[in-house]
């Protein structure tokens, strides 16, 4: 059986001191590896109804798009602002350090659209929480949310309880 | 019958004057776009071995992982500098004005493996020939280049004519 944890690299010092980064390149490589990522965050939403699954750039737009495709259902990419060429939502959401913007296409979701929200990570939360706005703010019904890695330790968790999460890999 | 080019959108004077983009997020918020437009891609390949599927931050993202998880194989990011955490290779190449940058992880292609690229756009080829040339400098073989859509005006195609070229939507 694989450990899908076998296949994470783990980097340390990276982007920066004392940061331990979970490098998800050396799973998506490995074909088992990456069926195996895929349908363990899809497998969770089948039986239910899924319109539309939204990933963030730039990450976000590997394991997103492969989970509509398993489920059936549309993507939607969120992207930094200035990339979406029609009219958009823009939510703008603290970082450690400042702030940063995202922005949807307005007809991207439709009024009562069942949404995934699905990420390789699930750190502080700040992001999901963020998504989750901006798919309420066009009228759509957060599903839930994925994460193939979730870190325990920083609390995510917690700003985004009011939905259904999923996560595959925790540390 | 879909005609997959009624499910894109044009939008002219972006990202700038005299600029026609070709939004393909009207395609992939559609389930049935979506899926056609990968089994469309990833079709052209089956019968042959492919070991690793190339995408190309950040657009790329979105097709290449998606084709991979279709065929069985593994997927490889190439990416801005700086982003990926472990060795890399690095290329540079020629844009409109200025130079730009891609790197690779050393390790996410071996000897002799099946390589396929695949992006949303065929445009100068530029970016396709740069990739090219870091999936061989690892001993990859280019077993093919997939995009969905093909500006045939900017004559990309003459760039990187040594190789096999798929497109499927041309304009």
């Amino acid at each position: 059986m694989v450990d899908l944890k076998d296949l994470i690299r783990e980097v340390p010092d990276f982007p920066k001191p004392g940061i331990l980064f979970y490098d998800i390149t050396t799973l998506l490589k490995d074909p088992v590896g990456l069926h195996w990522a895929v349908d363990s965050l899809a497998n969770h939403y089948i039986g239910r109804v899924i319109d539309r699954v939204v990933g963030i750039e730039a990450r976000g737009f590997i394991f997103a798009p492969m989970v509509a495709y398993r489920l059936n259902a549309g993507f939607v990419p969120v992207r930094k602002p200035k990339k979406l060429p029609a009219e958009t939502a823009r939510v703008e959401y603290s970082l450690e350090y400042g702030k940063d913007a995202l922005e949807i296409h307005r007809d991207a979701i439709g009024e009562g659209n069942q949404v995934l929200i699905i990420d390789d990570l699930l750190a502080t939360g700040g992001t999901a929480a963020a998504v989750a706005q901006l798919v309420e703010s066009l009228g759509g019904k957060v599903a839930g949310m994925g994460f193939l890695i979730e870190l325990e330790f920083l609390k995510g968790r917690d700003k985004i309880s009011q939905y259904d999460l999923h996560s595959i890999l925790k540390y």
